[in-house]
């Protein structure tokens, strides 16, 4: 495998091959999507935005030992990460009913969800992501029970740290997504934690401040996406 | 509450009150449905053929050390049974790939699994009957950690009894659903297992015994339960 090669092409990032192995750049692309790639656009700034928000929340997790994917920042728009055999599996955790949450069960918007709630969903956008319960996961080969385990675990202190963290800043983790995959015989936390991937709420009057405001055009997407990555990161990114 | 009252009414079965304290009559009409509702009809004699078929079930279910909710036979389309706080999921125990969860997974429709996949849905028609995790169930208040681990291990010891039972006909138990509910601080298997809550497949031509035939317009609805039922029964139904 020579350098720089495209290794995978997702909706907003693309991983190219380096020069060491075992290690990969990922590129945070400008590209923003949403309802499995139905809508789509191209928003200059936002792949800076997602990278910066990310390299810091993955600098968060490690200082308090959560092992992620996470190498270093190359430059504005990259990452040096590990290269993870991936697991097709969305974990969810919801700390507030929001979402297909709510259209799914009957609950209403912004209810508290303690303790919170974790969900597997498959990565298959052919398939609507489908909801994956333990059983239908190990049927389909796709974790062992021991990993599904373990993966839950570190996506509820995953779930903690982020709360906390944001919580301090007036804003609401409602939910947020994360995926894992395996290096080394080790599980790590992979792909990444922005706007894209966090569903998040201004503590004081529940304005949505992610993807919520391109899915459903709730305003200016950069402008949101600027100022809440200013104050994630206390004005290191932004 | 006087004898004789209406309890429920649900898409086949109707529940009435009776003299006794905590015990019900269950009524098992001629009417089927498929597709949450959107199919209906009425088919003489498909009640006695269920509550034949739940009876003797239910029977040998008990003599392998299940509680059930069943009391009694008290004639041909009516139960006696233990009046229960019914939990409003079914359990839906799979040991093939079919239906709902090939379109829903890339499983392939007759694929074996093995160990059982075990599912836990929402009994609500308005909402589809979502998919539920343990997490939501509780969030939900739907049932304990504990009452889940509970229904779970009945759900895969039912299926050993019915497995084993059907295999010696020449019948695979591709998939069933079960309900339960609490009685005096236990938990009792409950409703049916019949022709509507099992999809049956003839072990030498695959051939539908159970209400596919139905959903899919796949021959004389009537004349598969019938045949079914004796099947099942050794000659006491049907």
């Amino acid at each position: 495998m020579s350098a720089d090669e495209l290794i995978y092409s997702g909706k907003a990032k693309t991983l190219y091959s380096t020069a060491r192995e075992g290690e990969l750049l990922m590129e945070f692309r400008d590209d923003i999507t949403a309802f499995d790639g139905g809508k789509k656009d191209i928003l200059p700034g936002k792949g800076y935005c997602n990278c910066c928000v990310t390299a810091f929340l993955f600098g968060l997790l490690e200082r308090e030992g959560i092992r992620t994917q996470l190498i270093g920042k190359i430059d504005a728009t990259h990452l040096l990460v590990r290269s993870l055999q991936m697991i097709p599996i969305e974990v969810i955790v919801r700390n507030r009913a929001a979402g297909s949450f709510v259209r799914r069960y009957p609950f209403r918007e912004g209810d508290t969800l303690k303790p919170p709630v974790c969900e597997l969903n498959l990565k298959d956008d052919s398939r609507h992501d489908p909801m994956l319960n333990e059983d239908i996961t190990v049927a389909l080969g796709l974790a062992t029970k021991l990993e599904l385990r373990e993966m839950r675990s570190i996506a509820l202190r995953v779930n903690r740290v982020l709360s906390a963290h944001l919580e301090r800043l007036g804003i609401v983790l409602a939910d947020f997504k994360c995926e894992f995959g395996r290096f080394r015989g080790e599980l790590l936390l992979g792909d990444e934690i922005s706007m894209d991937s966090m569903r998040l709420w201004d503590a004081l009057d529940r304005k949505s401040l992610d993807k919520d405001v391109y899915r459903y055009a709730k305003g200016d997407v950069m402008e949101v996406y600027r100022s809440v990555a200013r104050r994630i990161t206390s004005g290191s990114c932004g």
